[in-house]
């Protein structure tokens, strides 16, 4: 088989594209992007990825930057294997979720296009965030936001509505350093509930630095009476940080599809509770 | 009204018994009862109780021991609150909740009859155990075991009724230090199913030491197929540890209920996920 090179055993001879799929909590963590001081999930994996093929350094490329605390119950990333004596293709999912602690595990690992990138091939993103309405909880703490009163569920739908289609979306962005347009496409904004938990989900093709934090503590607001649904469009409007509602907590924060060609946003449809899982 | 000294605003002029109801996640803690190494809930729970009484330390008598990792839905004290210049007694949760860190909650901190010991006062206590048929999960994973091949879901009922009833646990505890017997009543042994969770819950007058442990471990092997549900009745009357499964992951336990007078066992029923609250 291995002669072969093509049966489940064949070792890597050239250096190999691949594409990571994992799901982490991010609780622990400063993020996803390696960063001068803090541990972030690339470096984990990067440590654990050197360990497996046999201490060549490897740089995970991620489809997006995720802030400290924030997390992904589907992210990708993209690296180059190297010719690898060491491991099986097959068997990398396995042996790394060996190498990695409970807060981090491998979807899927398997080779991809040479030209596949996971941040520049990401044609669209789907992020949750989690509201609990019910009783504070050591359980539900870690993964939502507490707000007891958020009560006004068809404002909320109504203002959602609003941030759905191709807008400006500077108010809801902080620190606009990186240069260029604040334009970004909202495909869907929707709530879904399940128990006392309100979900807010967006899908859209990009999403700036804590946008999403930033809308979900506005609509938030207007479940809780304080803002109207009529507000938002003076909100984006504005252009401001100022009008929106200061950034949501990080803890309720899910990075839940990446969309690559072939996926379909249509499709995606949150079933349950992102961390009931 | 503090005149009075009926209203809310009364002070405490004299020392009171106090029951205090709690959840915590345990994952970080070397379970409930004080030890000379390492942090356990009783520990953080007294180090703020002392703070809030002006530095008067305050000693909990915990409901039970729970083992290191171990988990509560709801956890029982009591304790002996001094005169108080400091706190009215309605403030005592809010104010708790506020210098305790978020995997400790307080439910309830109320005044008690003087003689209640959260200990010698209780009357029984129900247990959930949780097993993970599904996907391994970083947000599971904290709180269940998993085990994808349990599947004899049948079987596993019909050895959980084989474990109901007034019988010998020796077979199914450790480290039998302690003088006494080993009879304890399990009034109910029941398996609930939330989408791949499989829940096992034990309500009893009483449980040894890592007995629901040692119980869950050996209901899993049923599940497993590795064991058959004649065989319950055979590791009981052997009075052996060695003849039941190793104790169970810690991870997948959760104290769910201490019953006290007034309350009855018959009426606990598990709607949802311990962790989905």
């Amino acid at each position: 088989m291995s002669e072969a090179g093509t049966g489940p055993e064949a070792e890597r001879s050239e250096a190999q594209q691949f594409r990571l799929d994992f799901c982490f909590d991010g609780t622990a963590y400063q993020g996803w992007q390696s960063q001068p001081h803090g541990l972030t999930v690339q470096d984990i994996l990067q440590q654990r990825m050197s360990t497996l093929f046999g201490g060549v350094p490897i740089r995970l490329q991620g489809s997006s930057r995720t802030d400290s605390g924030v997390h992904a119950l589907h992210f990708v990333a993209s690296f180059l294997a190297p010719p690898s004596p060491y491991i099986p293709d097959w068997k990398i999912k396995k042996a790394l979720n060996r190498l990695l602690p409970p807060d981090i595990r491998i979807l899927e690992a398997a080779p991809a296009a040479a030209d596949f990138n996971a941040r520049f091939s990401a044609l669209g993103k789907a992020y949750t965030y989690v509201i609990n309405t019910g009783t504070e909880s050591p359980f539900a703490g870690r993964w939502s936001w507490q707000l007891t009163q958020c009560a006004e569920l068809d404002a909320m739908r109504e203002a959602l509505r609003q941030l759905e289609g191709t807008r400006d979306f500077s108010s809801f962005t902080v620190d606009r350093k990186e240069i260029g347009s604040a334009v970004r496409t909202i495909h869907r904004a929707s709530l879904d509930q399940f128990g006392p938990f309100l979900c807010l989900s967006f899908i859209g093709d990009g999403f700036l630095y804590k946008m999403v934090r930033g809308m979900a503590a506005t609509i938030a607001a207007v479940g809780l009476g304080r803002k109207s649904p009529s507000e938002i469009p003076l909100i984006l409007a504005a252009q401001d940080r100022c009008k929106a509602e200061p950034t949501a907590p990080a803890q309720g924060l899910f990075l839940m599809k990446v969309f690559y060609e072939g996926d379909s946003w249509q499709d995606f449809k949150l079933e349950k509770l992102p961390f009931y899982h």
